[in-house]
């Protein structure tokens, strides 16, 4: 599949020409002819003889940027400067910041945001710890925190290299929700470790969204710190995406006219991703779901299972979905399915496996960059398709989710987050697509429609209310 | 010591008033009556018959503005309503937030700040992790740490309620030098667990400042941190105090003539400061050191260090200080001194222990808010006197030094802080005052000084350079 040009990999390039002529033609056609696109040209200095321009380009990939910049070299009398790669630029010195909500001018402004003044705040959070919600920063706060080791689709790459995703999430949850979100990035992958540090730092923080760790310990590290603490711990690569899914899918049902209860679902995957997913289409209320992963189908009687720990991630899935007992391949399992989930690789399904699915098939390819299968390929007799690319429509995307889920969370002061208040957010989140907007192609809304974030986040506020999963109310300002 | 009425210390009081009459005045001189000051009076409805108005008043306490309300009320005609604390109304949700560097617009911004575009980034820096200190936030963050355990003169207050204090730091961390520092409160006292914690958070910090935490767990803390860390750890308890009382003992010793090689030193504490302080004035060239806590002078001969472990603070401090081997209590050692440093308790000096000093004496009585000695007192026979208040002359303020530190630490992107760096730091703060500008009650200059960061930390970027402790430079951009 080729990738179209792409402001993720653009350049700008300083360069001089000849002022007379057609070296800016020239330029231009080079750009275009090798597959790049111009996206602006600036002239910085003009003379009677020669111009300088900086020129910004889209290219597929890296590769191809500097093969673009090799093609304009050869042009006659243009000289080449600095090549900047914007992306980069973007990232220097880092994306976010902290700032400080008050002047502090003199010594009245010094006497109240520190010292002496500060001291009267904190005995009054001493005597009422819960004030710590009205009174500091932990009211609107949320800790990105990962041990970098399950990064993007890039693996194992460490806490320094994982920093800029954390960061650009950060940046995201105040773009899209108003929170003030920290990165920690952990110089550890020990569950115990990581629980514990977690657990210690807990008290400025509001909520804790786990990001990039690795399954199977994302689950434990997850299920440890929801029972020890008492804000929401939330592990956005499981619930964020399934919380997407669900939404979408609910929306693509209605496109095809079928009830999540009569459906069978095949998902390819089961890691975290995958189990979360599963689990709440469980609790949305599919009935027929079958599990692969590399090893093939999931069942009870599998070689790999017949003696495992009863209490792991596969064994749940073996008790709690194929209720035919399927066996086999994914490929076999697909035959007949309504709907395919893939959290997995590339190419695990070709043309002819969606083909042999149901009448009204829906494929959600969600690998990334590389789908499961090619959703051009796919449409073609699926119904409904989706993936996690932006360059397809119907794009899963988290960032349709975690903001407004912990908005929805720190707003309502909740205590945890259950499946109730992800159900709620599914819903909502399917919701924000009109009737009259919903068709294959949009199922579910961009992640600039400026309904989400709010729409999610007083669903799973009032969830979380209605649930009581909430801290009491704070006293009162003396 | 009677207090003056403080902005820390002031309310908003909503009243209405009859319009005409002398309702207004009288409720001035109630305020002004009682001790109080009006620092603010605006009308904000008016009609025929009544006024509203929001005054603002300043006092020495919370219970001297309660007793100033009450006051108020008596007035005939005055109908008091809401009465708003100024501190708590600044410190309401917080006083810091978390800032996006850059604009997310559309979905090229996305496209560059996260996913796709970020992965680049990601694989840049896993393959050269120092470039971390480049495209990420890790060039110019700090991470400031408690345990709550000391918290300004409020003792071991836990977590939350040492909240406000370390986002006030953060905030005086960005105010004087730019710098992106975030709170990290934790939820245990456990020496080996937040050394763990720590050096877990590190990769996203460029630098540690540790905050208020009790000794003797801060000493090994941060040796142990300095030790594992390849970012520098700074007690800011400890050393910032530690500069700022030789900075400013070296423009008092300019005062009176006398040279530190010569001066004999006593010092009441040997706490986290008094530590500290004693160690930087030893490397800045005091011969002549005695130190005495709750127990009397400090000795090795004393009862309780006879058989005490030889590498706790208290015998180092016996085996470096008191080389005439002086018995006895605090009062005894100060008879002839010619500097004294208090960082202990209110009132363990009289006007006759002062007086007993030698000509030109030296008084620093730092102790928060109630000084070893009034200070009006000790001036009457002593040369120079500073305190740690902000109602008198030379205060004793760590805003003066910390966010100068670590901007040159961040600057030189130092591996660790040393003795040499913070000699450095005591001599630019101290030449921050001018030879012309020089006097008994001007030996530091104020906390709003626009001099005094740069200063500080341009000699510690030198200090740190010229000591080779600074990471190598990082690899170019491609």
């Amino acid at each position: 599949m080729a990738t179209a040009p792409s402001v993720s990999n653009s350049m700008t390039i300083r360069l001089e020409v000849p002022a007379g002529g057609s070296a800016v033609s020239q330029l231009t056609t080079a750009v275009e002819s090798s597959g790049g696109s111009v996206i602006g040209l600036d002239v910085t200095a003009s003379g009677h003889e020669r111009l300088r321009i900086d020129v910004t380009i889209a290219a597929s990939s890296v590769a191809h940027g500097e093969e673009i910049v090799a093609k304009l070299r050869d042009i006659e009398g243009i000289a080449i400067g600095k090549v900047s790669d914007r992306t980069f630029l973007m990232h220097l010195g880092g994306k976010i910041e902290m700032a400080s909500k008050h002047p502090i001018r003199n010594r009245d402004d010094l006497s109240m945001i520190y010292t002496p003044g500060v001291a009267r705040v904190c005995t009054q959070i001493a005597a009422n710890p819960e004030d710590a919600r009205r009174l500091t920063i932990k009211r609107n706060s949320v800790a990105v925190v990962t041990d970098g080791s399950a990064v993007l689709g890039l693996g194992n790459i460490g806490p320094k290299a994982a920093l800029p995703v954390m960061e650009g999430k950060a940046a995201l949850f105040k773009r899209f929700a108003g929170i003030d979100a920290w990165p920690l990035c952990l110089d550890t992958q020990d569950t115990d470790a990581i629980v514990e540090i977690v657990k210690a730092v807990a008290p400025g923080f509001a909520g804790i969204n786990l990001e990039d760790i690795s399954a199977p310990r994302c689950f434990e590290i997850e299920a440890r710190l929801r029972e020890a603490l008492d804000i929401p711990v939330f592990h956005d690569d499981q619930h964020g995406t399934a919380i997407v899914v669900l939404a979408a899918l609910t929306n693509a049902l209605r496109v095809v006219g079928k009830d999540i209860g009569d459906v069978r679902v095949v998902m390819s995957g089961a890691g975290a991703a995958g189990t979360a997913i599963l689990k709440l289409l469980l609790a949305a209320g599919v009935k027929h779901a079958v599990v692969a992963d590399i090893h093939g189908v999931v069942h009870s009687g599998r070689a790999d299972l017949v003696d495992a720990d009863p209490d792991s991630p596969l064994c749940w899935i073996a008790h709690h979905t194929n209720p035919e007992g399927l066996t086999g391949t994914l490929k076999q399992a697909v035959v007949g399915a309504d709907v395919f989930v893939g959290v997995s690789a590339p190419d695990v399904l070709g043309a002819e496996d969606v083909a042999a699915m149901a009448d009204g098939a829906i494929v959600f390819a969600l690998a990334n960059p590389e789908p499961e299968v090619d959703p051009a390929i796919a449409r073609r007799t699926a119904a409904v398709v989706a993936t996690g690319r932006s360059d397809f429509p119907n794009q899963i995307n988290n960032v349709l989710v975690f903001p407004g889920v912990f908005r929805g969370l720190l707003d309502a002061q909740a205590r945890t987050v259950n499946e109730g208040m992800m159900l709620a957010a599914a819903r909502a989140l399917a919701d924000v697509v009109l009737e009259d907007e919903l068709n294959a192609n949009y199922v579910i809304p961009s992640v600039f429609n400026d309904k989400v974030a709010g729409a999610v986040a007083g669903a799973v506020r009032d969830a979380a209310r209605a649930e009581g999963e909430v801290v009491t109310t704070a006293t009162a300002t003396p």
